[in-house]
């Protein structure tokens, strides 16, 4: 498609686009939004765009997004550290949080295994995972990997590799609705799940 | 709300709020698009958007945006300059000049009148609009303003303003679809309205 606009318009409205779901149209409005704004708008924004990129990283214990080297849930001692409930990634986290129930801890993978898209467990927090559970310290872990194909794939994966170390795996009821996002799901559907668990 | 997120990520969701049509979770899903990114990715769209916010600014004859002082169309020796389009804003010019027929110049109001909203002719370019047309040199003013209330309202006080001149004031035709948005009308409407236009 040819330049439709001026070029600092051009790169805005890439810059866009290059963000998930957004299209060329969305892109186009979003810039002209942009446009709209005052010198001091565009400034925060750019701002708040660059701190969260710069001070966001993964927790060195569970890999959940934190402005530290730990995160709140894994330096909480009211937490239950021998309760661990597995998810693919940080909205997932945050989504069980919701439900206020849950007080256990994390571990987020960064993904499930997809081998279409060539992730593999060495792609994921899987090795990190099974140091954590060397320790003794956890007596059961809950996996909570979104139910699509591939987070069923990634659970029954886990499941081969932790059940040897004596650890109960438990996998969220079949409340979440199948083919769904954990991260849409509402907090009494999860918390249906997350009492419903099953032992694998 | 409670704060659903650290600091940093919930600066961000805040700052994609502001912009049009983006709701929370919206906001949110571009947000964790951000920290998806490489810190180039990151740094390449905080630049673009500070770029064009400090390039971009109104053409000083038409008030189209450009990043000079008069934009490409004003420039342009080959357009027909006895003949005025006036358009809500630039994007409605921009959909104007996808027709590839229009080959008169421009004058971007920057809105439209709207009472309800306090927006009455001093906050739009009727002023600007008023002194291009004394200098005797069009012959011609289109009034594009979209096909709603507060369009027809703006051509109509237009009309008003500028038939005493002794200039002929046309309307776009209504192959234009009702109530709907200049922005996203097709090429071919746009063109059948431009040749069908009615001297008012």
């Amino acid at each position: 498609m040819a330049q439709e606009f001026i070029a600092p318009i051009e790169r805005l409205v890439e810059a866009f686009r290059s963000l998930p779901g957004i299209g060329r149209k969305t892109a186009v409005r979003l810039a002209f939004g942009i446009l709209d704004f005052s010198q001091e708008q565009a400034q925060s924004f750019a701002n708040a765009l660059l701190e969260a990129k710069s001070q966001i990283r993964p927790c060195c214990v569970c890999h959940n997004i934190c402005d530290g080297d730990i995160c709140e849930i894994c330096a909480d001692d009211d937490r239950q550290k021998d309760l661990l409930c597995v998810v693919e990634d940080s909205r997932a986290l945050m989504a069980m949080e919701k439900v206020r129930e849950y007080r256990g801890v994390y571990h987020v993978l960064g993904g499930v295994l997809s081998p279409m898209n060539g992730i593999g467990p060495d792609r994921l927090q899987i090795a990190s995972l099974l140091q954590r559970l060397q320790t003794g310290e956890i007596r059961e872990v809950v996996l909570a990997t979104n139910p699509t194909v591939e987070g069923e794939t990634t659970a029954m994966y886990l499941t081969k590799m932790i059940k040897p170390l004596g650890i109960k795996v438990s996998r969220l009821a079949y409340g979440i609705p199948v083919g769904g996002d954990l991260e849409y799901a509402d907090a009494v559907t999860l918390l249906r799940a997350m009492e419903g668990r099953q032992e694998l």
